[in-house]
This record gives structure tokens, C-alpha cells and sequence, in this order.
């Protein structure tokens, strides 16, 4: 189970309208990191609250302000305040529990996506992240659960004066953004084929139950996952089929590129989601298979012993008058029946297939 | 089966449109209180009759009237008669077996939900109750099954003059109730959450019969709390394309926030659902594991000892001519053999991969 | 397989537009009567041919005529001719396979659907009668394959002069027969209910083969009941958003009050499915159960013999040379082994939890 | 598989439109009828080339031309000239693999059906057969792969001269071939009726490997029955959307009663597919059964005598101090013994339902 | 699992809109052929560079260029620049792990599609090749992964002056390439029908591991498989709805009857897919009876030499005072018994139907 859905009930007696962050606590140090760009000039800038961050508002540069960790729930209202944003979606910023989606409000358009990544512990595992992006007129906010590197590799391409992301305004940017979210789905494809892979050769070699629980496992994180991706679809659907202002329509196309990929993630989860039924009956035959092996063994080796030490018991017999007994080559000959019987059913069983 | 759908029927032989208590009789005592207010003041009363609420009715205040426990038939009537609202609306909060669903009527808006709690016994079951909303214009009626505590936050609330609440209308009110019965969807949820961990880690361990009974117990529940929500979602939506005077367009917008819980509800016992079907595969194979597992020791154990046996029978044989019975080492030379024998066996096993 | 089935192809071989009946022959007495209302009188009456019914047509009264068993083609066809009814209509009334539908022809609408009562068998079995409603300007036909009870009640009410069927129009009548066909769909329901909790039971304690015969019944009901109830949404669908003018505005509201029914029903049948599916699950799992139970008492037993029975073998050798067969204490201390081994392998079985 | 589907890429390297039949060479002579008829005469004639079809065409008759047997590519590009008909048309007549689907090409109407029989073997098996309608303004052509007697009724009522047929246009014609064709689908499904109790007879009684082979062939055949049905759904959906005047909107409603019989059997067919699963169920389950018992019976079995077995080896022991074998009687109290423990353990077998 | 989709995620880092090749390399060398034609001339040509290619662009005349590897970026940005192609078009077109799909821009139509081939091995399994089409006013681009021989007819079908293809526009010829790779469709389809043919026939006589493997290969490539036609549909629709000048009205009528083969294609895997269920059913059944034929054998066989060797034991005991073991008699009696036993069990087996 996603820790992140541990607590799901735990604002529900709070009066709506309350901001507080919900999910799981992460230990790390909130961050906040803000460029401000155009073509001409770039300024990289780490600052702690809302007054670092005004100067650099409303003038003709884009504005870009990562918020890595959501502790601050001052700076939250902050923000809400300074710019006027309705409180349900601050809220929604702060749940990290929610469903991707948009939500366009003439002055702002607000994007909630899942960041997925592979955890990497010997057990197939993944990590979900609630990445919201908010965006203003020349200014992009977003907010992160926590820090890492996911963003870096942007942040650096400002550096470089050429890059189309210093040319194009904050649409783009968040074309950008959501761009290399939705690229982290593919790491998550690869290694999932990998897994897949490594499955099937173990259920035509050698399945333990190990490998049943790992194929259970993939298919209780694709329930997941795919909860997580399914409604990013719909989510750029409403983008592009959306008339604000705050895109532009050069930069949709863009957004429509990100569609097509969803798409193909989507169903490349729908086709694992396949080959995994199809694992779980393999896996189940295969111990169909070898019970039926155990139970040949038994029978082919019961049935060849049991008329023997029947017969060995007959002539244990005490009987007074038992003629075979005082034969010369009785035992000899009672040895040529052993080894014939022996053979013919084997022979028998040769022939039925069990060996 | 949840109780309630025990006397679905009941009514069937009845005259259509008579008025009649249709579902669970409950022991509780009906309880009807009032809460009249605006921004200014705000009166609570406990009333009995439709003569106690009249007096708050028409002014330019709001009055919540919250009934609990639907044995007073007259009651509904007069509400019926006074409010001029149509029997078959009626008949709908009287019939606990409602499905979620909105009737807009121009003059008053119809609302029914199922409120769902988890039972605190030792087995997981869910108690089902039926809420109505009727809104009028400055006036909400809702009627509950039962009393209990799901609605007295929000009545504490009333005594903060600065709770928005009390700035707001009646439709604000209105969605205030809705959001409280959908976030208690999330206990269930996090119910859920535990017992599918308990459960999946039974399954890895020792499951036992009573595993099964319990993942089946979910899929059951599962089954009829999809019946209870599922529908919630076309009302919302309904809701939210509603063009009704009596909900302000601001308020609108709190739906399409409830809106997303449920779907996230959804979308939760989805994937609940399809964890429950991974989990009676686990249970299955671990079945027929296990048989496999009994199957080998029977069939090493038979296979090393059914020849030994059978040596033994054929040196208790009673023939005249039996050489090697007189060889002096002739029986610890068996003893060898038997002990050979064995080792070789459960080499053989082992490399088998039965032991 | 109901019956009504066993002859669908019957007339697939006449030339199209010829009238007979195709369904089951059931001999029942063609009973036909007669209800001339309006609000000041009423007139009973049963009648056996077209020209007993005609004086009472066309008249500012309204006439509902319950046609009671279907071999009466001569009947048909004059109905056809002086009400100007389509032949493929008539086609329909008496070819009793129909899927519910409804067929708006401006002057008349017709409407056809499943009446389903529970057969008081001791197994559980569904009786389908089909039942057509004819509707005309101030007539309404009714059209049942057999003669019973079903709308008898209706029939007394229209004796009460204060009922509201005899202050409305024929329409209204037409709600009031398809509301009782639905509401005995709930009867349905419950005898369902019922036997679901008893199959419950049963799997919880001692399954046996009856059991699941008694499963896939209920599951093959299942889907003949969904054929005759699926198709009444849509029926009811298209009649609320029908614009005919035999049916009243405030009429139509009442036709919502059916299909809030029928979505339970069949929401009710579709959870049916779904336990039905976790039944059998249960049952197989019991078996599995029961063999895996039956394999370890066998293995059990076994392994604890197996090796006694060898070392009793070794000991009734007959070899010159035992040494142990002469000491004074080797027979009891023979049975100081057996117990041993025999208490030892108990106490391992205990641990391997197969006791 | 049906045979049909053997070739599907026969074609696969022709250039596009060049004609060529493609699908099952069968045998049969190609056979070509006409028929002209207006209300007052009827022309039946056998002809070989379009020559004699020509004269016939553009009077004030109707003329109906049925093509059996699809080998002659000479006269398809004779009628494709004459009438000016799509090249693509004719690849579609010929290519006996196509999917039910109409064309609507303003001057003519193309229609592709698939005609299904049950072969009359021992196995249950359905055979396919193409049939193209070409409707024209008072010429209908209809193309079957092979002769046989589907239409010799319809045929033989044009003698008739007050039969409806006579006196209405070639799109009323069309109706009753298509009527004729989808008639024939309810053959099969009694056929299918008969089997499937047979089936279920059997399972009840004595399945057996046969049954599984049976129920296996059913699920099989529905498979490429509702590919060849579930189209013409849709088919007659675009016939009655479509605004071509070839059509009459009087005989537009004759197609609707169709449309209501495709629709009964395509649900007929839906059940039989979930019946089918259900049966599997049971199959599987009394398999279950079966081995279920054969395991009690062996365990009852040995553990009766393996500890009899036991003690009689116990005293076959040749120990020089065995008290019991001195006393005179040991032998008859061995017996008593014996017999004690057999009906004791006979008793808990019967108490622990094994008996 | 298909060796394209190893590397999904090998762009992911990179910033958005760089090209780069992302899929399989192969070997292949890079192979550009061009065709320029019109209904009087045509050229072949080999060409090596964007150079060679412009001036046969813009005249009077129709140009194909066929670029089999996609190596060579330097040239597809070539295209890019000289044509106006958008560089996410061109990223497409290099990437080769595209859902099929069209992109209309005004000046230019882009289509990708899978081409599928069957692998010419022993095991079943499917290459895939994505081939993309870049229409333009009187230019076709296509880009194949690899070089094989799939356009190889239609290259040569331009050297016959009267072929359709020569009289007709870029459009057109777009077709004819869609329809060949959309035939190479049913190629696959007839691997699948032999193939499904020999599974059934191992399944009815002798299924093994084997057999169990090749079904769960078939039901993994029909996943992959599905993927890639699919889309194909929605593809081919959003082009018959576009209303691009690039495409003539008469030629959109051509590609409404790929349309049509792309639709039986996927149903015929759809059939495929339910099909591969059943077969495995089938499969689990067959271990099944095999294993319930293995217990009954050793039931028979244990049941019947269990008592004999009982009663042989009892006469091999030691008591002094055993009377039967002095009849002269005894022995032979003895041996009627066990015979007479022998018999009457085999009798007792036959009827319980176990032999």
C-alpha cells in the first residue's frame, strides 16, 4: 500500500477550509529555489519567504519558484493571499493525495501530477511524489513533497543562453516541467520490462513461490500506478481543449506531444496488466504440474514394490503344507518373477507416458 | 447483505404514493433540532412538531432542521403539505433503499447519500445509513435513519460568529453536510487500508481458512459500498451542471471539491477490488503449495522405506534353499545395504529438489 | 433455459406480417376484461369479443381492457383493424420473446416488458410472462400471457372513488400497471436475498455439490433475469424523453420514480453476479481444502507405520546369524522404540501444523 | 476455426483493386436467377450472362437478379460497368471474409450480411456463408457463395399474387431477404438451446472429458458467431439513420423490426457465452470432486490395514522371548483385535464424513 | 517482450526537442530511393543526400522518397528545414516506439503505423517496424526502420504506364502503401489460424509443457500485437473526418476500405484473445484429469494388494497355537481367496467407474 494513503481520513473532522498538510511527513528541509529569466538575463536565487520572492513579480521577466517540501503552511497563505488563490486549492496543493488534475481559474491555472519513481531496494517497489504546478501570468510556482534531482537538469539548461526555455515564456516552461515528469514514467517502463522479463525465464525454469509473490507484486503496484497515470490523460485533455489565456496556442502542441506519451505509458501498464494474469496461470499450472509428477513418482514406484512384497510375504507364510517351500530352485526362480514383473510394468508405464 | 435490503419489497403491494416507513426500524428515539441563525445570531432548539419550526420559516435568517429518526410519518406530511413538496420526494426519504441521487424540483432541490461507517466489532462490516437534503430557499431540511455524532461538529461550528457557515447561505450549508459524509468515506478507506495490509501479510506467512473468509468478507462489502458511493458521482455532477437558483455559483465550485473526493473514493475501491482478486490467487496456490508440500514427504518417505521393506520380507521367506541366510555377515551386509540405500535416495530427492 | 425460448425460430420460416402466436402454449382460459372509468363512475366488465368493448370507446371516459392469455388471433386482428395498429405491432403482442421496448407511433404507444415472479418450487426458478401495454387516446390495452393476480389489486382500487387513478388519465394507469410489474421485481430480490445468506451458511460450514448446483442456478437465472430487466432502462429512458402527446407532463415525473427503481434492480442483480463469482471461489477453495486435509491425515498415518512395519520386517528375518534376536530384552525394547518413533514423528507433524 | 478465415491474405500482394475471389472455392455450379415482377405479372427466368439480364432493367418492374456462387469475375465486371458500381463494391462481394457493414453510395445500396446454418454432423458446428445486397432503383441484386434453398420460399410467394411483396418497391424486397437471414439466426440459437441442456444434463449426471470438448466447441463457435452477428447491429442502425432514397421511409420501420430481432439475438448469444464459463466452472469442480473422492477412498483404505499389516508383522518376528507367541489365545484375541480396530476407525471415518 | 521497447526511457533526460534516434539499431545500412513520376515519365533514383532529392520537388511531377534507416539525423534535419517540418514531427519519425497515430498540419499530413512481419523461427513471434508517412503537396516522405522487401511490388508497379497508381496523386499512393502494410496484417493473421489449429489438435490428443508455453506466447504477442493495430482504427477515422486539402474526396473513399480490413483484424484478435482462455482451460483441466487417472490407478493397484498382503502377514506370525496353519488345505484355499478378493475388487472398481 502507497504510504501516502495511510492517513487519507486524517483531516476529516476538520472544518473545510482549513489549510494543513496532509500525507506523509518527510524529513526533509523544505527548499526553495526561484529563477528569474528572459532571453538577456538570468538570476538564480535560494530564499526562505514570500518577501524574496515579490520583487521579482509583475515586471517583464518569467518567474520560476520551486518549493521543494510542504511544511510551511505560512508561506502557503502567503501566496494564497498575495495572489489571490481560492483556498480549495491551496488545500489541494497540501493534500498529497490528490488525483491529477486541472483546474483553470481565468487568472491562474492550477496542474496536480504524481512524480513516480522505482525505489532501489532489492524489491520492486515505487515512489510517488505530489508535484502541483501553478500557473500565473509570467510566473510558474511549483510545489514539491520533497527535494531531489528531478528538476536539476532544467534548472542548468538557464544557464545556457540559447536554450528555447529562456526564449519562450512560462507555458513552456511548464511544458517543460511536466514534460520530464511524464519522461520518469519510462525509467519506471524499463524497469518494469526488465522485471517482466526475469519473471518469465524463472516460470520456464524454475518458479518458486518467490516468484509468485513477485509477480503479485507488480500487479498490486500497477493498480497503482495506473491510478496515478490513468488521469493525467484526461487531465491533458482539458489542457488542450482549454481556451486560457495563459497558454499559448503555439505552446498546446506541445502539450500534445505529452498526451501522446501518456497514452503509450497507459498502455503499456493495460498490456503488463495482461502478461501478469498470464504469469499467475503459468505459475499455477506449474505447480499443478509438479504435484502430478510427485503423484506419478509414487504410484509407478508403489506399484512396482507392492506386488513384490506381497509375494515376498506369501511365501513368508507358515504354513505346514506349502510345496513351493522345499522346491531346490524356488527362490532362484522366485527372483526371475521379481525382476520380470519389475520390468513388464515399467515397460507399462513407459508406455502410459508417466516415465 | 447489508440488512437494509431485507424488505426491499415491502411496499410492493401497496397503492402507489402512500406514504410509509420503508427499510430498518430502529429503537432510537426521533430527535429533531433546529438551528436558525445568520450572520448576526443563531438560535438551537430541540423541536417536535412542524408547529416549532414554522415561526423560523420566511424570515431573512437561515434554519437548518435536522431530523433523526424517520418513524413520524406525520411529520412528513405536514412538511409535505407546508413546503408544497411532491409525495413522491416524500416517499424517497421515507424508502432507506434510495440510491445516491438529485432531484431538482425549481422551488426545492432534493439531495439523498448514503452515509457509511465501519462497525467496531471484531469481524469488518459496514453500516449503511440514508441521508436526505431537502433545500429550500433559506431553509435546509435533512433527515438521517439514526442520531449520532456525524453532523454535531458542524453544529458546534454555529457558535463561532467568524465561521464561514454563518456568512454563507443555505447551499453552503448544504455542501458543509455532503463534504462531512464523504470524508467519513476516507475512515472507511483507511479501515480498508489496515485490514488489506493485515491481510497480505497473512497470506505471505500462515494463510488459513479464516484468510479467505476475511478477504471474501471484503469483496462482499467491497460489492455493496461500490453501489453506495458510485452513484455520488453522477449526483455531483449533476449538481455542478445544475443551473438551480437555489445554489449560488460560488458555492458551485465547493461541489466540484467534494466531486473530486468521491472520485478518489472511486477510483480507491477500484483498486481495492483488484487487490482482493490478487489476493484469493495467493490464497489458491498457497492451498495447492501446501498439498505439493505434503504430496513430497509422503512420497520420499514411501519411496525410501517400500524397498527396505521389501528386502526385509524376502529374507523372512521360508524356502529350503536360501544361501544367503546362512552367510555369517549376511545381516550386517544388509544393514549396509539398507543404509546405502537410503543415502542414495535422498541424494537423489534432494537433486530432485524435494527436500 | 426458460422455456419461452425453446421455440424462437418457430415462425422464422412464414413469410413476414403473418399473425400467430409464438411462445409458449399455456392452457389457461383467454379471459378478457373491461374497466370504464372516469371520475364519477366505474363499470366492470368481462368480455369475450371486440364489439363488447367498442361502445365503450371514444367516449369522454377512459377504458383500460386486460387481455388475459394470447391465443385469440381473430381478436388481435380486430384490434388491429379498428384501432389502425401496424401489424408488426400486433406481431409483437403475440410473439412472446420480445426485449422490453417501447415504439411511439403518435396515435398509440406501445410498450412491452418481462413480468418475473419466483416459482414456488423448492429450487430456485424465475417464470417470465410478457406483458404488453397498448396505449391510445383514452384507452389503455393490456396484453398478458396468462390470467393471475398480478393487477387485481389495481383492479379493486378503482372501486375507491377517491383513488387518484380514477382522477387521472389513462396514462396515470399505464404508470400505475408498470409500477406494480417493477415493484414485483423486488419480491424477486428478496427471495434472492434470502437465498444467498442461505448459500453463505452453507459455504461457511459444510459446502457439498448441492451447493453448487445451487450457485450456478442462481447465476443462471441471473442472466436470463438481466435480459428481461437490462432492456426497461433504456424502455423507460426513451419514454421521459419521449415527446408524445398521449402522455401528460406531470405524468412523465412518475415514469422517474420507475426508473429510479430499475436502476436498483438492476444494480441489485449486477452485486448478485458479483457474489456468485466469490461463492464459487469459496466452494472451490473448499475442496482444495478438504483434499489437502484428506493428504495429510493419509501422509500422517502412514509415516508412522511405514517405518515400524520395516523394522517388525527386519526382525521376522530368518537369517542364522542375528545376535539381537537372542537377547533376553530386545521385544520390549522393540516396543520402547516403536512408541518413541511413534511419539517423536506426532510431535514433528505438530510442528509442521499438520495436526 | 472456420475455414473461411484460412485465406484472409490470399490477396495480400495484388495490387489494390484488381477483382479476384477471395475465401472458400466451393464446388456448386454458379446459378443465376431473375425475377420481374410489378403488381400485375411476374417473370421467373434462369440466366447465364448480363445480356439477359439487361432487357429487364429500367422498365416500370422490379427486377430481383440472385447470383449463386461467386466464381464468375467476368460477369461481377460485366454488372460493375453496366452500373456503374465501385470497384471497391465488387472486391467486397467477391472477398467472401468481409464483416457485416452497408454502403451507402447515393445511386446504390451495398449491404454484406453472413448467413449462418448449423452443419447437420455430430459435432455442433456452424457454417458461414457471404451474401452481398445491391440495391439499385428498381433492381436488386443479391450474390450468395453457394446455392441452397434460403430464399426458395420467398421465391415461390412472388407467385402469389396478392402477397405484399408483389406490390411493393425492391427496398421492401431487400427487407424480407434480410428478415429471411437474420430469421435463420434463431435456428441456431435453438440449436444452441438443445445443446447446451444436453450439456448441462451431463454435467449434472456424468461429465466427462467429452463434455468439456463440447462446452470448449460451443465457446468457440459463439466466438465467430457474434463476430459474424454483433455488425449487422450497427449495420441496421446506419440503415435506419441514413437518408437515401433508394429506401422508403414506410419500409424504414419494417428495418427497425429487424434491428429489435438482432438485438434479441445477440443478447441470447451474450448469455450463452456467460453460461458456457459457468459450465467450465462446474466441469473443473467435479474434477475436484472426483479426485477428491478417489483420495478418501485410498486413505480410508490403507489406514485400515496399514496398522494391521503392522501388528501382524510384529508377531512374524523371530525374537527368542516373545511371551504372546506362547500363550494359546493370542491368536483368536489378535483377531478380535483386529476387528475392533477396523470398526473403530470405520466409525471415526463415518463421524468425520468419509464414509 | 518486444526488444523496441527496452529502451523507452533512454531520451528521458535529455531536454525536450533534440533528435536523436530512440529504438533498436540495426545493422542495416541506411538505403534513400526516389521516385518521381507523372502519367507519362517516371525515374527511379538512388539518392544519398537532401541534395539529390530537391530537384525533383515543386515541379508538375509526383515525388516518393523511400528512406529505409534511420540513422542519418543530419538528413532528417535537412527535411526538416527545407520542408518546414516541426521538430516534434521529426522526433516522431526517429523515435520508433510511436502508438500509431496522424498529425494534420495544414502544409503537411504525418501518419505513423506498424509494420508486422512474422519472425521466420520455430517459436511464434512477431517483428515490428515503424514505417511513417509525411505527405506533402505532390511529395510522399516514408521511413522504414530497415530495408526489406515490403514496397519492393509497388516500386515495380510504377514501371507499368497504365497502373492506377502513375494516373493518380501523392495521395493515392499514400494509400496504396497504407493498404499493403494493413494486408501484411492478415499474413500474420493466417500464422495465427494455423497456429491456433495445432495447439487445439495437441490440446484434444496429448497436451504438454509445451503446448502450455506456445499458448501463453500467443496470448503475449496478441497483447503487443493489439497495441499496434488499435490504434490503426482511430488513426484511419480521424482521417476520413479530416478535411485536409492534401487528401482528394475520391481517394478518402479508398481509405475507408482499409478501414475495414483494420477492423476485421482486430476483431479476429479479439477473437484470438478468448480463444487462448479457453484453450487454456483446457489445458489446467487435462493436468488435472491426468492427475485424477494417476490416483485412481494407485487406488486400484494399493486397494487391492493391500488386504492380500495383510492376510499373508497374518499366517507369517509365530503363535504357537494357530489351527488353520496345519490344514492340509489351508494354503491353496488361501490362495482361492486372494483371488476370488482380487476379482471382486476389480468388479468394485469397474463399477465405480475407476477402470
Amino acid at each position: 500500500m502507497p504510504k501516502a494513503h495511510k492517513s487519507a481520513a486524517k483531516k476529516s473532522r476538520l472544518p473545510a477550509g482549513s489549510l494543513v498538510h496532509v500525507g506523509d511527513l518527510h524529513d526533509y528541509q523544505q527548499r526553495i529555489s526561484l529563477i528569474n529569466y528572459n532571453e538577456a538575463d538570468v538570476t538564480y536565487l535560494s530564499v526562505t519567504s514570500i518577501d524574496d520572492i515579490l520583487p521579482f513579480i509583475n515586471t517583464d521577466t518569467i518567474t520560476w519558484v520551486n518549493i521543494e517540501g510542504l511544511h510551511d503552511i505560512r508561506l502557503m497563505e502567503a501566496i494564497g493571499q498575495h495572489f489571490a488563490i481560492d483556498s480549495l486549492i491551496l488545500e489541494d496543493i497540501l493534500n498529497t493525495h490528490q488525483r491529477p488534475k486541472m483546474d483553470d481559474r481565468d487568472d491562474y491555472l492550477y496542474v496536480v501530477l504524481k512524480g513516480l519513481s522505482v525505489a532501489k531496494t532489492q524489491l520492486f517497489s515505487v515512489h510517488y511524489e505530489q508535484i502541483s504546478l501553478l500557473l500565473l501570468k509570467n510566473v510558474l510556482f511549483t510545489f514539491k513533497e520533497k527535494p531531489d534531482v528531478l528538476f536539476s537538469d532544467i534548472m542548468s539548461s538557464f544557464a545556457n543562453e540559447k536554450s528555447k526555455v529562456r526564449r519562450l515564456g512560462s507555458d513552456y516552461l511548464m511544458y517543460v516541467l511536466m514534460d520530464t515528469i511524464v519522461d520518469e514514467y519510462f525509467t519506471l517502463q524499463d524497469t518494469l520490462d526488465e522485471l517482466m522479463e526475469s519473471i518469465e525465464s524463472d516460470l520456464l525454469t524454475a518458479p518458486t513461490r518467490e516468484t509468485l509473490f513477485t509477480i503479485q507484486r507488480v500487479k498490486r503496484e500497477l493498480v497503482f500506478v495506473r491510478r496515478s497515470i490513468a488521469p493525467v490523460r484526461e487531465l491533458l485533455m482539458s489542457l488542450q481543449r482549454n481556451e486560457s489565456t495563459l497558454i499559448d496556442m503555439n505552446t498546446l502542441r506541445y502539450f500534445g506531444d505529452i498526451y501522446d506519451h501518456v497514452l503509450r505509458i497507459i498502455e503499456a501498464m493495460e498490456s503488463y496488466r495482461d502478461l501478469t494474469t498470464g504469469m499467475l496461470d503459468i505459475y499455477l499450472s506449474s505447480i499443478s504440474n509438479k504435484m502430478n509428477e510427485t503423484m506419478k513418482f509414487l504410484t509407478v514406484y508403489s506399484s512396482i514394490f507392492i506386488p513384490l512384497t506381497f509375494v515376498a510375504g506369501v511365501y513368508g507364510m507358515n504354513f505346514d503344507f506349502m510345496p513351493e517351500l522345499h522346491w531346490q530352485w524356488a527362490y532362484p526362480a522366485l527372483w526371475v518373477i521379481f525382476i520380470s514383473v519389475t520390468v513388464s510394468l515399467l515397460h507399462y508405464f513407459r508406455k502410459k507416458n508417466w516415465l
